[in-house]
C-alpha cells in the first residue's frame, strides 16, 4: 500500500511528522514518499502542485495532506499560490466526495464557545461535494459588463453548476453515510433563489427513493447557518454543495471549539482519498513545536478506514487519542487549567505510547 | 411622508399592526397605506407582487415589510412563491444597501446558545449587498451540460457577477457606517477561488483609500463563519456580497439567541427603504398573538433615522423598547424564568405607553 506524504506549509511539516510516526508503529507495510506542495511546492520547482507531486498522489493508493498557505505567497498570481494545490489535486484525482465530522470530546466541551448543553455530544457528519459547484464552473474571470444599469463597465463573474450525475453521487454517499449513523439526512440548498440549487433538491429528492431508511429534509442555507448555532445536535449528516459545504462545514467544525480535532476525507468513486485535518498551515505558530498533531493523527486514521481498508487499525489510532485526551495531555491551542500542556511531538509520542 | 405598509403573511399583520400602533402615537402626520404581499398578495391577485403593491412602495417614501412565505405556497411555481415579492422589490426599488445590526440586549444575554463571555455586549453591523451576485446574474436555468464529465446530462446553473460601479457603491455605504461607529470594516469574499470576489476585494481596497480613518481587512467567508462562532465581538462592521450576506448575517442574527429583536433596513442611493425585521414569517405560530413584534417596531425606527429623518423619534423608539425590556416584559421567544410573559399586543402597548 502506498502512502503520499505531502506535508505542506507552515506547521503542516510538524503535524504530518507525527501522523507518519504514528503510521510506522501499527505494524503494517506501508510504502510512503514525501513530496512538496503548495508553498513548498512553489518554492521547489515554480509551481504549487508540481508535476512529480501530482503523479506521486495519483498513483497512490491515498495521500495524507498537512496544510497549506503563508502570508509571503499572498501576493502571487492567482495560479501560483498555495490553495491551488488543494483545488488541483481535488479536481485531478477526482475527489468529489469530502467527509467532514465535527465531533464534541466530552474532555473538550469547555473549549466551544457554546453553552455545554448546546454542544455535548456533539456528533455530526458534514458531506460536501468538492469538484463541483462555482469552485470550477466556466465561463469566469473579468469582463466588460454586457447588460443592465451597469453595461460597459468591468465586471467580475463566476459560473455555478451541477449536473444531475455529478449532484447523483454526492447524494449516495450521504446517504450511505447517513444509513451507518443516525439514519438522518439534510441537504443544504437556495433552492428558493438558485436554478441550480432547486436542480440539487429536486435530484437528492428521487435519490432518496433508493433509501427509504433514511429520514431526509431540506434546508436553505441561511437557516441551516442558524440551526447550526441554534441547536446543531439536531442534525446527523448534511450534504451540500461545495460552496455553502465550504462556509457551513468551517462554521460546524469551529462550534467544536477545536478545529485543532477534526480530520477530513475527500474521496473519489473508487474510495481512494485525501486526508487532511481540517485547521489551516497556521504560519504564526510554524517552527514552534506547539501545533495539534491530532487531526492529522485522525485523518490518518479515517485514511485506514475508508481508502486503506485497515478498520481495526483506525479504531486503534482513534482509541489511544481519546486515551491521551483522558490523561489529560492537551497542545496550547486546547488547553484548559488542570490540564497538562505538550508541544506536538510530545503529543505524537503519547499516541504511540497509548497504542 | 407616505409609508408602505406591506404586512404580508404568517405573524407579519400581527406586528406590523404594533409596529403602526408606535407610528400612531409619536405625533408625527404619516400617511400610511396598506397592500398585500407574498402570499397575501398572490391570494389577491394571483402574484406576490401585485403591480399595485409595487406601485405603492415605489410611490411612498419608505416601506414597512412584515414576513412573507407560508408552507402552503411551496409547491407553487417558483416565480409565484412569496419570496420573490421580496426579490422583485428589492430589485424594482433598487434596495442595494441592506444593514442588519446583530445586537444583544444585556437582559437578554441569557437567551444565546453561546457563554455570555463570547456575546455579552455583541453589537456588529452586517452591510450586505443586495441587489447583485448570483441572486440575479443571468443566465440562469436548467439545461444540457455542455462540455466535460457529464456533457450531455441536465445541469442547473447559474451567474454570479458583480460590476465596478456596483461594488464601489455597497463599500461607500459600509465605509462611511464603519465611520460612525468602530471605524474598522471587515471585508469577507472568498478571493482565493472565486474571480468575482477578487475583483471584489480589489475594488473595496480602492474605495479604502478615500477612507483613510477606518481600517480595514480582509477575510475568507469559511474564515468569516467561523470567527463569528469563535470570537464575534472582534467584528466591527462587516461588508460582503448578496449570497455571503444571506448566510452570514442569519449566523450573526442568531448568535444573540433573540432574532425576534432584531431589525433591518434595505436602502436605495437615495435613503429610501424597505424595513422588515431580520425573522421569517414563523406560520406556526401566526394568529396565536405570541409573536414578538420588537423587530417591527425597531425597523420602524431604522425607518424613521435613515429614511425620514426623524432620528429624535428613531431614538425614542429605540428608548421605549429598552425600557419595557428593563421592566421584565418578555414574549414567549424570549422568555426566561422570573420575567413576565406577555403577548404580542400587550408588548406593542407597553411601547407604546413607554413612549
Ligand atoms: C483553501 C481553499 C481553496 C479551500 C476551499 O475553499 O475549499 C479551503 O477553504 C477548504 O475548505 O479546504
Ligand atoms: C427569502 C429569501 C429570498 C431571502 C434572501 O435569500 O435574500 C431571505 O433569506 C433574506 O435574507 O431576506
Amino acid at each position: 500500500m502506498k502512502i503520499a506524504i505531502l506535508p505542506g506549509d507552515g506547521i503542516g511539516p510538524e503535524i504530518v511528522t507525527q501522523a507518519v510516526k504514528v503510521l510506522n508503529v501499527l505494524g503494517e507495510k506501508f510504502e510512503m514518499e514525501t513530496a512538496p506542495v503548495g508553498g513548498a511546492g512553489y518554492e521547489a520547482s515554480g509551481h504549487p502542485l508540481p508535476e512529480a507531486t501530482l503523479k506521486l498522489a495519483k498513483d497512490a493508493d491515498a495521500v495524507l495532506f498537512g496544510a497549506v498557505g503563508d502570508w509571503k505567497y499572498d501576493t502571487l498570481d492567482r495560479p501560483l499560490r498555495p490553495e491551488q494545490a488543494i483545488l488541483g489535486l481535488r479536481k485531478n484525482l477526482g475527489l468529489f466526495g469530502n467527509l467532514r465530522p465535527a465531533i464534541l470530546y466530552p474532555e473538550l466541551a469547555g473549549a466551544s464557545t457554546l453553552k455545554p448543553e448546546v454542544v455535548s455530544g456533539l456528533d455530526i457528519l458534514i458531506v460536501r461535494e468538492l469538484t463541483g459547484d462555482i469552485y470550477f464552473g466556466q465561463p469566469r474571470g473579468v469582463r466588460e459588463c454586457p447588460d443592465g444599469p451597469f453595461k460597459g463597465q468591468r465586471e467580475g463573474f463566476d459560473t455555478m453548476r451541477y449536473a444531475e450525475g455529478e449532484i447523483r453521487r454526492i447524494a449516495h454517499v450521504a446517504f450511505q453515510a447517513a444509513q451507518k449513523r443516525g439514519k438522518r439526512l439534510t441537504s443544504v440548498d437556495k433552492a428558493n433563489v438558485l436554478e441550480t440549487f432547486q436542480f440539487w433538491k429536486d435530484i437528492v429528492t428521487d435519490v432518496h427513493k433508493e433509501y427509504p431508511d433514511v429520514a431526509l429534509d431540506h434546508m436553505y442555507v441561511d437557516n441551516a447557518a442558524m440551526q447550526l448555532v441554534r441547536a446543531p445536535k439536531k442534525f446527523d449528516v448534511i450534504v451540500t454543495g461545495n460552496m455553502f459545504g465550504d462556509i457551513l462545514s468551517d462554521a460546524a467544525a469551529m462550534l467544536t471549539g477545536s478545529i485543532g480535532m477534526l480530520p477530513s476525507a475527500s474521496l473519489d468513486a473508487n474510495n481512494k482519498g485525501l486526508y487532511e485535518p481540517s485547521h489551516g498551515s497556521a504560519p504564526d505558530i510554524a517552527g514552534k513545536g506547539i501545533a495539534n498533531p491530532l487531526a492529522t493523527i485522525l485523518s490518518a486514521a479515517m485514511m485506514l478506514r475508508f481508502s486503506l481498508n485497515k478498520v481495526e487499525q483506525a479504531d486503534r489510532i482513534e482509541n489511544a487519542v481519546k486515551k491521551v485526551l483522558a490523561q489529560g495531555l492537551r497542545t496550547a491551542d486546547i488547553y484548559e487549567e488542570g490540564a497538562t500542556k505538550v508541544g506536538t511531538e510530545e503529543m505524537g509520542n503519547a499516541v504511540v505510547k497509548a497504542l
